[in-house]
């Protein structure tokens, strides 16, 4: 008879819960490499040959691993089949992202690969909170459909908003939507969660683009300024959830009258709309990000001084975020990361200048490798990932004995 | 035979481990009521008695925990023999604190008891590092004694350290003490870490003060400012282990001069010595932070004014702290624990204005239990937490097969 313990619970673990860490190893064991036979897999993990075939019934029949062609060998004895996720008709995560002026909606399946994409611009200031999610439900509605076309079943959606976000789904606060309390627990039908964009940006550079460090500080740039904490390979969400409200830092305590009520907060001088707005400049009102970007290119001085505005109060809020967090890789995201070339330099030298360690212990700043697909394809990532991590949950409970 | 595993390493657990595990349980499960006998320790950690027993002989023998007159016993049955921390003949804790203007030594006994104390107030600005640390080991020396004398042995020494701290224990940069990568590692005898003061004192308040939260920001006011950040019970030392460098968060960006190089650090506003500076003020240059205490006391108008700078610049500060981190609470320590009165109320309105979620999730400010003495403690305490973590290392190895 075999127990296990959990060292951190200080409490013993149920055989129910050895049997969900096996399922972990075996799923985790082939994402790392695939294709892997049995044996491969029982040398790997170091469980015996007869729990391992039995931990891969499970994990076949619940369509989490489907098995290919021999995969090749190396040594004597007959190729064993091969196992892969399963990418054809097994789960998949959909991510949604509700933010100021787009929707957008991304499937991704087991392997990680994107299978569906759709955004849908358009300014949702002032808009009701109702009309914005039945909007966000007809997205979730045709991406279920376009999974289904391929095969795959949607088992949870996550939903990533510019705001702050209760454990139950409500949204406290978002206040570049001008959005208090609003409940989007139910709003499309199968399991749901809610969670801050920048959280699940975060997130999505952590696992599917390549922050290069397992501690950076995701900083994304949208209307609102949000930040994500990576931290040991994990997201850091504060102690009740609602950390990395970066937007809301001060820059100058006494400086212009921010939407939140506060004064001088780092959005003011470096939020999308600080950039974007009027002025002498040749980005007219009503302008994007990618004019922005061709102002810049074409070196046009207002432009180029509010980049260099934007950057400098970037860089002291991102230089008192390091000396409090140390952490070694700073990730611009949203509308950053096509300007990272003009934030950069004035990034680096507030960062010089004011985070004590930087003589010895050098941060990067790079921009976000997945652009600003980051949150939806986080959102959808966090869906996926809770796959992975607790497969036990998606297959037949164990019968008795079993291990 | 029985195996364990780590839900979070995802290895097998070898069965070394898993008496360490039991070890832990049994000493934590009487570090947390005591006395308890044999029996209430098998009721209340689900082991067997006979386990139970070898695990209790074990920390007995080793002097980890001692018997005394049974304990109560509700129920019937001959009571069993009532077991406690040793805090008789077992082994204590050193805590060192090299400070600006003082040292400090600091004894705890198993059961976390102050059984020595020693402060040596003066100067060390400017003072060679050798001649520092050698006043700290003279300081050791004696706490040495003073514990022998008591009957206990101390296994560990922590330092407390008013810098950055690199794992090897040099001292990186401690810009008020003037120091630079200074090799603390070997400066007195026996096993010894060095770590930064702010973390120190917010573990002491963690486990030896009154924090009222298990997530908070300790801000310790001294020459410098540093701050220890505890999340869910846990020090939260950054990615490298340099985190918390609050004295050098910029308040204004574009502000004084500040000794490590930068502008407008916080340092610059509501460090002691811009408290305690010359200018307008019935507070004299070279006075202390009982002065200070004094003058406010008595209303003394300039006084009054700059506290209210500092509470002002140390209340933006914390609002970005927590609209970063998302803690509940702020223990104000080292000089501000004094001072707490008139300090409170700006750090207050700061959070108020610029903390998102200040309206439904309230920020409580409070003064450190443990006052100036939380940083030694805390070192102290540390070399204790370490023996209730991992009793099993201060024990005989164990026999094969035993559990």
């Amino acid at each position: 008879m075999i127990f296990g313990i959990s060292l951190s619970a200080d409490v013993p673990v149920r055989q129910a819960s050895l049997r969900q860490h096996n399922l972990r190893l075996v799923l985790g064991q082939v994402a790392l490499v695939s294709p892997q036979s049995r044996a491969d897999i029982a040398a790997a993990t170091g469980l015996t040959r007869a729990t391992v075939s039995t931990l891969v019934d499970d994990l076949v029949s619940g369509r989490l691993l489907r098995e290919v062609s021999p995969a090749p060998r190396s040594g004597a004895g007959r190729p064993g089949v091969g196992l892969v996720l399963n990418d054809a008709d097994g789960p998949a995560g959909l991510g949604l992202e509700i933010n100021v002026d787009y929707l957008a909606a991304c499937v991704l399946d087991l392997a990680g690969a994107v299978r569906h994409r759709e955004i849908q611009p358009g300014d949702r200031r002032g808009v009701d909170p109702a009309t914005v999610l039945a909007s966000a439900a007809a997205l979730a509605s045709r991406a279920v459909l376009a999974a289904e076309d391929q095969g795959l079943t949607i088992v949870g959606t996550a939903v990533a908003v510019p705001g702050l976000v209760s454990p139950d789904g409500t949204i406290r606060l978002a206040p570049n939507l001008g959005w208090r309390d609003v409940d989007a627990s139910g709003f499309t039908p199968g399991p749901l969660t809610v969670e801050n964009e920048a959280n699940l940006a975060a997130l999505g550079e952590l696992h599917h683009g390549s922050p290069g460090s397992a501690d950076f500080l995701y900083v994304s740039g949208e209307i609102g300024i949000g930040a994500g904490i990576v931290l040991h390979g994990s997201l850091f969400r504060g102690a009740r959830g609602w950390s990395g409200e970066l937007g809301h830092v001060a820059v100058h305590p006494d400086g212009p009258a921010c939407r939140c009520g506060a004064h001088g907060c780092l959005e003011q001088y470096a939020g999308q709309e600080a950039l974007l707005s009027s002025g002498a400049s040749a980005v007219s009102p009503g302008a994007s990000v990618a004019d922005l970007v061709s102002a810049a290119e074409r070196g046009d001085p207002a432009t180029l001084a509010r980049l260099s505005t934007a950057a400098d109060a970037l860089g002291v809020t991102i230089a008192g975020v390091i000396n409090l967090l140390d952490v070694d890789t700073v990730v611009l995201g949203g509308i950053y990361a096509p300007l990272t070339p003009w934030l950069r330099p004035g990034i680096e030298a507030q960062i010089a200048d004011r985070v004590l360690t930087a003589a010895w212990s050098p941060v990067r700043v790079r921009p976000a490798g997945l652009g600003s697909n980051a949150a939806v394809v986080g959102a959808a990532g966090a869906v996926i990932r809770a796959v992975h991590e607790e497969p036990a949950a998606w297959l037949v409970p164990a019968s008795p004995g079993k291990a």
